[in-house]
């Protein structure tokens, strides 16, 4: 959780526009099962735009909702994108999501933070850790969903706008940054556990801790970068 | 209000897809001033995206929030746009719907409604009223904005959602018609109200009310269509 951000350049986290970067470890050797991947992920969504849209409605400043509006517009585009591919796989979205809501709703609320700003981070890094994660996860889908599923996760997600605000909420209040320096580092925590756990529940027995360790580095890794990005110690 | 629907079939409401139908009565002769506009609708559909955000998270039922998530979307579409047609003027989105946030949000709370079908009766019928009216008063916008408000304003909506989702409500509990309505009813008298302020503070002062009752006696028949739909008297 201390650690430090890398002195080689990493590559960029998330590609802009539709293409999707390749060069990072992937899980591509798990075969994550169709629809747990698909319902977790949809319903994750759907919790991000709602705790977005709880901001954007409590926000006081008329320029932070226009500007927030447009990163919920990203998780609805992610979230419809998801709930498209449990159609087409001729399941019901509700029945789908349904087994997860329990844990999500769960993690939400761990993760949720005790006012605006720390909010706000969470939703930044808990949501480009996760997508991160199913992102590296998407390549092991059956058929022709994995390109898709990473076309939907690897958009740009409008991660600059709530990165500008935060920027702007720390300048104006320095004391912020330590607390969410330290916020940020407990999120670290909790979010590798919900990806841990999505892992589990994809239900790969070919998974070992060997192989993925790895990728939580590398998850680990982006996280600090993200952190960075707001001028925060990870 | 006791307006019956008229025996002669009327124009479709709202176009599908991207076309807008043209026949209908126009305010072309009108030329609202473009800013006052625009920050009108912008925040109008602002505060139409955090209802039904309210909505989304409060419904009980998965599938009916990913349903109405599909419904958000659009509304963030046409928010959007609008704020890009603000910036596009070389304007403050903030500033530019800053003057009209008063009155906008007293009109949501006056048509809000006390439960969550109330509420969601009130999304259907004000916003497509309202969307409606500024449709028809996007043609005598200056320059080549006109077109593009009304292809936003004229995009499906995703009004079927909300539909479907009311017309179950009332086929599970039929007592619910009544009380809707009613509720229907009332909400067009504070709607109309609302898009009469907007055409004053739009500052044309050619308007006279000879004008622009045919526009508004159209604005009542549809609504009177909206209520139709859910299989209500309007």
């Amino acid at each position: 959780m201390s650690k430090r951000r890398p002195l080689s350049p990493l590559p960029r986290l998330r590609a802009r526009g539709d293409s999707v970067e390749v060069d990072r470890v992937e899980l591509t050797d798990l075969t994550p099962a169709l629809l747990p991947y698909l319902g977790q992920v949809a319903y994750l969504q759907l919790v991000v735009f709602e705790s977005l849209s709880r901001l954007i409605s409590a926000a006081a400043d008329l320029n932070e909702k226009a500007m927030l509006s447009e990163t919920a517009g990203t998780v609805l585009t992610k979230q419809q994108g998801f709930v498209a591919e449990i159609r087409r796989a001729g399941e019901d979205p509700a029945e789908v999501m349904g087994p997860f809501t329990d844990a999500i709703d769960e993690f939400e609320k761990l993760t949720r933070g005790k006012d605006w700003a720390e909010r706000l981070t969470s939703i930044y890094l808990t949501m480009g850790l996760l997508d991160d994660f199913f992102l590296r996860l998407s390549g092991g889908l059956p058929g022709d969903v994995g390109p898709r599923a990473a076309a939907l996760l690897g958009a740009d997600s409008r991660d600059d706008v709530i990165i500008e605000i935060l920027q702007r909420a720390i300048a104006h209040d320095p004391r912020l940054a330590s607390r969410l320096a330290m916020w940020g580092r407990r999120l670290v925590g909790d979010t590798l556990l919900m990806a841990r756990s999505a892992l589990h529940v994809t239900g790969d027995r070919k998974s070992d801790e060997s192989r993925i360790e790895p990728v939580f580095t590398e998850l680990i890794a982006a996280h600090t970068r993200r952190m960075d990005a707001l001028g925060l110690t990870a």
